[in-house]
């Protein structure tokens, strides 16, 4: 950090999590981009996100550790998954905190990734050295971190909507239903047949029904906050909009429990969490949570279940916005600068 | 019937179930409309809905029951609920059938009225005589029926996608999870402020946890289906988007169950349903039934959990088609008759 | 024709016309699809567009224009262009009548076109025997046509509502401004990082200012119908929806012209057309055309203009129904056969 | 000014605009929210709006011109036309200054008003002493004004486009026409059968043709600021998507003009106008405009007419951000502060 300000590398300049990310680093008041580094064909990153133009003039030049690391504090990696952990390690080596939005470091378990991503992991040393940056739940190890693993959209949703309920013995840790829904900026920046606008618009469908890889990345960090093997049944699906995830998780209340005792355990759970905030009135909405990095939470009891309904920003909270929100945590700024 | 033709009458021709009756009716080779009532205001139904001009140039009459039973064969009763049983007396009176697609006869049961709908009902002689007019289940009482009670868009996605594999001994009777989406066309046509286009627009969530009338009517008609008592969890969901429901469900697989069985229980149940598409590929979506009758369904064993999604358009194969294909049914024409 | 079924093939059957005729020729009640063919990997055309599934059986088959001939009366061609032009010749020479909804046919003229296609016409013969397929100005030489050019959309909007005033001697010839609005299916199916959802959601904005060709195809045919050369400035324009075409165009009102005078122009000039709609009352909107053949059109005199709204479906109008709408006069059937 | 943060108070909490202001001032570094004022039933604000739950807590408080007077140095004032110019008075009377949202004090002309509004004008002293919140034209009297007419979201896209080119003699003051299209946003927060979610979504259509009070608004400034009598043809369309407005604006290129010298104008013009981007590259698009204070335009030259595009957000510069960049500028802040 270079006198109050942190100086922030953006790796990979050419999606939507590096635009989600300049957009609120631009505005940020402790913070400074000051190099943008992208595979691609070397341009003023105005040119590659037009909405940029006058809010950023950096160009954007290739990726050089040495460099990066003179000219930056901290680099948030948003490159795909395999590219990241091809990366990541020359970026600690020259001595940057990092801050890593693929879903390379977030297994923390190099059987599991190539079991799931189909590739065995190049960068083991550091994948079990990374921390899981989900603040609520990694606070103080954030804080410690020199690598971040940045949570996936769905398992920053799902993860906080099951472990408050089953770690208070509220809820049965054996048969949890996340049932979760998507805006269409979740899919990425690179077009395809799917995500083509007249087959995506006025169409709302499931896909991936049990080999979606946040599927296991929700097992395993549940796993390791709840301190027991946990398995659930994940259904993402896809909604005509740009923005926000909401998940619909279905727990199994275990005897004696009532909502007020679950509303209260939210509460509680999440008392000094800065962005959660426990919902009473009108349910979670993506509309609520647009834009913002708040987690907007839920929970009725009904049929004996509970229904814990979930809303973030997948762009924000789901990713973008939560890198920032570890970033000032690992460089003892508040937790909120710059995201409020 | 005059002739080879079926007399109709749309009664309550304001609200989009009758728009929407009317859009398929004009292009059915064996139907033809002969009478619009509404309460309100007189005007050409051109006027009301801008769409209809030069499609159908019937003015908008008053209520008249003897009129209409001059007029037309079979009323489709486009009228909210407890209008609809202030007007369904006279019509059958008047020796016409009656297709009702209000809830004001879908529960068969007085009491259960009541306790959901707040109002005593004030019609319990047809309503204990009334047809749910889902054809999947009810095929041969429907072709008797003076009065068919139209299933709800909720009820006609959840009852297709949980009956069979219950019904099969594939799936436990008593741990079902309905969560459902739908476009904002099934609110009706009276605006309001959370159904405001920029209120809706971008925002998907939750509504109706536990208190939502549709659950009470697929309980019912499940209850009568399977010949035992049912209870399930129905959580529905707005989507931001005109047309659609999407049904997806959580059923308890048996021990031994499969989804090969459960998928050629699926095609066994439907072998003779017109309207039922079994999907073995793509997933259901709202996009692939849009503007259509057909109800598409595929299953998932996933965790333990057959993951039965079913797709349908909400105002049609859930509201006007579904009703014009009781119609069909109960004057002996071919089922598809003008639904293709 | 076989009996009185005109048998249809579909050439091309990968984009978004080809679905949309398939759509409509599945429900006509004098026309039966016989052959659907296509450069690309053979499939049922139900894997293709799941929405098919159960509502067409056939198999997509490889181009062979004496098969092609012996299954069919007519053939739709829904290939790009270059590639219509390489097939429509062999197809013509087997005795086929032939709809192409490309460009290739459109101009009339091979200099215009390797102006505005950047490559020779390659079948000058038949590009100057094809008749123009807009019914309201070149009904009887549709009938007549064996090879017929079906209109470009916005063409189809931008001429219906230029041609009458500036015939009728209500508005200048010389001052036309056609401003349009288009939905997204009018960029066809192929994904592009332009047409990607989460860059096309609620996004509106311009674009190919000067450079689109349909501002070519518009003057040229406009200087046939009223035979004098015709310049036009044409400012299209993307809207986040699916469907339709909204031309907002600006006439120079003449000495002694009336708003009276140009609606009564527009109903003379479209008395006979069976999918023109002169509104009086509320505007013209791309929701009362939505999935019909109409055109819906109105007039307004303000500040010495008129100002002609015109909307279609720029799917049906202005496209695959237009083209059926074609193929009914080519075959004697009446216009709007299986179109309502 | 208490101090070196600027003390605001919202007048009329319950509309689009207010929550807007709200959203920006927020997260402003030099300006706090002091005072919520709403006619309708007082709850906090957060249950009015529930996402601003946890940024704000202020409680809605009735309207009292002492009271606010002693809490603010600023009201901006939210209410519609004739409620703004009710409060309006007492407001300044008590001291502070006042940036008013609504149409009330924009015209500078009480027969104008009359005209228009069909109500006559009932502060015609401060309606005089009114200065029209556009900063790229009135920049100086904004610094110094106590009554700030903010203006509409139309005039401002409308007049930044058209005034330059009129204004350097490049284009023709006797020939405008302006074709605008907005978000549905624009409408407010009331909700009515035209702007229900199902009518309005995939739906493009124009709307007041002729009759949209922003065209007198546009003609009024535009006469200010060039110094001679403008008439404009505005015609306005409904867009389904929430946010932005994009006018695309015909002008008429005067002899020896060139696209190159309308860039240089359009550059030279804005030089020093911080939210205004001339665009060389794409074109305008709301899509980058979304969300932030920038106005982005562009030219081009095409039939002899130069086509003059311009892109804002409807609630940020159209709305509540130029109304905190015309605080800022009344305080003595930098224009961009707390909207970058």
């Amino acid at each position: 950090m270079s006198g109050s300000v942190v100086r922030v590398a953006i790796i990979g300049a050419s999606g939507y999590t590096a635009l989600e990310s300049i957009r609120w680093l631009v505005r940020h008041p402790q913070a400074r981009i000051t190099y943008l580094a992208s595979r691609q064909e070397q341009q003023p990153v105005s040119e590659m996100f037009p909405e940029l133009l006058g809010r950023i003039d950096l160009p954007v030049r290739p990726f050089d550790a040495g460099a990066i690391a003179r000219a930056a504090d901290v680099a948030l990696v948003c490159l795909p998954h395999l590219a990241a952990m091809e990366h990541v390690p020359a970026l600690l080596a020259a001595g940057l905190k990092v801050i890593d939005l693929s879903a390379d470091y977030r297994l923390g378990d190099g059987a599991l990734y190539e079991k799931w991503y189909k590739h065995a992991h190049t960068d083991k040393v550091n994948l079990e050295r990374a921390v899981y940056g989900l603040p609520e739940f990694f606070f103080d190890q954030i804080q410690a971190a020199q690598l971040v693993a940045n949570p996936g959209c769905y398992p920053t949703a799902g993860i906080l909507g099951v472990a408050p309920l089953v770690r208070e013995k509220l809820a049965a840790a054996d048969d949890v239903i996340i049932n979760a829904a998507s805006g269409i900026s979740g899919a990425g920046r690179t077009p395809s047949q799917a995500h083509h606008f007249p087959e995506r618009n006025e169409a709302f469908e499931p896909y991936a029904i049990g080999s979606h890889r946040h599927g296991a990345e929700i097992e395993k960090t549940l796993s390791r906050i709840l301190g027991q093997p946990m398995q659930v049944i994940f259904v993402p699906h896809l909604v005509p909009m740009d923005r926000g995830i909401l998940a619909t998780i279905y727990l199994k209340a275990l005897p004696g429990s009532s909502e007020q005792a679950a509303v209260a355990a939210l509460e509680r759970v999440y008392a000094n969490a800065a962005f959660v905030r426990v919902r009473k009135g009108p349910l979670p909405s993506t509309k609520f949570v647009a834009n913002t990095n708040f987690a907007d939470i839920a929970v009725k009891l009904y049929g004996g279940r509970f229904i814990v309904t979930v809303a973030i920003d997948n762009m924000v909270k789901g990713a973008s916005g939560q890198a920032i929100e570890n970033m000032n945590l690992m460089f003892g700024l508040p937790e909120t600068t710059g995201l409020l």
